[in-house]
């Protein structure tokens, strides 16, 4: 389906791409955001140097190298040659930074989108930090399979080799709070209209409609960035999208459609919606595994967060579920038509109590800005 | 000077400048902003019903008309036709709510960008709320002189008709709290210097300057919004540019530059910066002046705030001033070369005291975001 791949992607301008989305990278405070996650940075360092028979020698290359880390590590376990890929003028920092630290006869760093540039050969090792919120937000792993389909070697390996989606039903006070905002936002522009028509002489009610529109979306339907604590877990994660990086097309991600069932594990609690997150591995390839497997997850945890988090999908209003319910989930994810890095969610969920009773099911529609 | 115009607009890529400056103006809550500062409400309510005459029978274009507030006004103050431009997607609410008010017949809204659209005949009036922060920040300006440069008859006039820009020497906390808020980010980088040399093996300290750069360009030279008291006002305010909307061009307003005096008037008080406001006058045109003159201003009040507030500049170190000091600035205004509608400011001030000793010129740099 490389057509209509081609047709996707050539909607998209990029200028108003680099206005939106990479201009962020080109910040060394949001670098130094992702350079102080520490369990990011164990899981790629310890997967370079627990696996140094992947880059002994080898051709490697970084995708959107940011300030040349995963480039000057992949130097420092022995790559013959490193091209560090970066779009923004993140690079000249890169460049930098792998002078000071006498790599630069290795790692050479290209500024360019990894669509557009060419190397001089073939290489060994992809390594890349693609992952958004919620694994796909960003689309950036588009940019690592085109990578992969024109330089990685037969028997190359992809870094991190394998990703995974999970989802889990959570409670949370995000959701009362999210209401009350939204409740508040609402109280307030009926102030504003009774105003505007005694001082003004203008009506304003006819905007009513779209405005409730506007602050349900901000509010109510827009995931949320938020570090869940484990016991705001309710019931039994899923998994709803495997990934290998390896063998994986963009048709294959552009959307993700799952169907599900979760079992609620508390007693007595509320159903406030949904958590996400991902893990990614690194475990090489069939004919070429790593010695040491590795694994990088955002899953929530009492001591270890990450700058990623979990996506949270807020269910209004909250519902009252027992341990032994049974929810049945129905997720699409799709990206936004007018962002191709943004995301649109619709869920449907439907409860199956464990005294038989069937909820109607739920239909919610989210985005993940 | 027409070429050179046109050759700087030609520079701007439309997706890029709707991505990074219009969608804001998509937004149903920022109009609501608008809508609810009662300065400017009531500024350009008093001026349209205060002169009537100018709008009784008489062909109107609103540039910019957002929600459709001012096309609204000028229909029920007896225009015959208005013309209400509009950019974004915000025409379609301008629509249903001019239908709302029945003014359909009168009020026609045109989705486009001022330069692009055509309409059927000249106007009488160009009425628009095109005012940024520090008056100039977003540089919708020029659009209202592409309009009354295309479409205003010979005896038309603008709403407003005049505008000014004015700075003042200020005091204030916000010098002391920048600097502490710069000082924790260089601190904490230092540890992360530390950390990644130890836990990852990488000497980081070349990204010091750069990152040095970076966060004294976000906390010390980017200018502030801030709602002044008028007692932080420690010396004679002055004018630094004088703006006549009929008779204006786009290249007398592309860059300011101002040599300008300004007299202490606080006892033993500290000058930490300069602050930044504008006022409009709606006083109609000399051929057909307005019945009743009307003032939008912006400076600090002690109980009129507007949402433009006032732009502070800092001055990094505070200098200890006196009553009777006199300072000398020279100040140069452009736009900055990536973004036509961001501002940078060029400032240098020469402290003489009343004891007639003089302080070397002090010379900074600034940046409106």
């Amino acid at each position: 389906m490389g057509s209509s791949t081609a047709a996707a992607n050539d909607v998209v301008d990029k200028g108003v791409d680099f206005a939106n989305y990479f201009c962020t990278y080109g910040f060394l405070y949001h670098q130094k955001e992702m350079l102080c996650d520490r369990v990011r940075m164990d899981a790629y360092y310890n997967a370079v140097f627990e696996n140094k028979h992947h880059f002994k020698g080898k051709v490697v290359l970084d995708v959107g190298t940011g300030s040349g880390i995963l480039a000057i590590w992949s130097a420092q376990a022995g790559a013959k040659k490193v091209y560090a890929v970066e779009a923004t003028k993140m690079s000249e920092h890169a460049r930098e930074l792998i002078k000071a630290n006498k790599l630069q006869d290795v790692v050479e760093v290209i500024e360019g989108s990894m669509e557009d540039i060419v190397l001089p050969e073939k290489v060994d090792v992809i390594i890349s930090e693609w992952m958004g919120y919620f694994l796909l937000r960003e689309s950036m792993l588009d940019s690592v399979l085109c990578a992969r389909d024109r330089w990685l070697n037969p028997n190359g390996v992809m870094y991190p080799s394998h990703a995974r989606i999970w989802m889990s039903p959570i409670s949370s006070g995000l959701v009362d709070q999210k209401m009350r905002d939204y409740d508040g936002a609402m109280a307030d522009w009926s102030g504003f209209i009774k105003e505007t028509e005694a001082c003004y002489g203008v009506d304003m009610s006819a905007l009513t409609r779209p405005f409730d529109e506007e602050q349900k979306k901000y509010y109510l339907q827009t995931s949320l960035w938020n570090n869940l604590h484990p016991n705001q877990i309710i019931g039994t994660p899923v998994i709803i999208k495997e990934i290998n990086c390896l063998t994986v097309t963009v048709d294959d991600i552009r959307d993700v459609c799952a169907s599900f069932s979760s079992s609620i594990t508390e007693e007595n609690t509320r159903l406030c919606g949904f958590g996400g997150w991902f893990d990614v591995h690194f475990r090489g390839s069939d004919k070429n595994p790593a010695l040491k497997e590795i694994e990088l997850t955002t899953a929530p945890d009492e001591d270890l967060g990450t700058h990623w988090g979990q996506q949270v999908f807020l269910l209004h209003p909250p519902r009252n579920v027992q341990s032994g319910d049974e929810l049945k989930i129905n997720f699409l994810m799709t990206r936004s038509k007018v962002n191709h890095r943004l995301m649109e969610v619709d869920l449907g969920c439907e409860i199956k109590q464990s005294s038989g009773k069937l909820v109607p099911t739920i239909q919610k529609k989210f985005y993940i800005e």
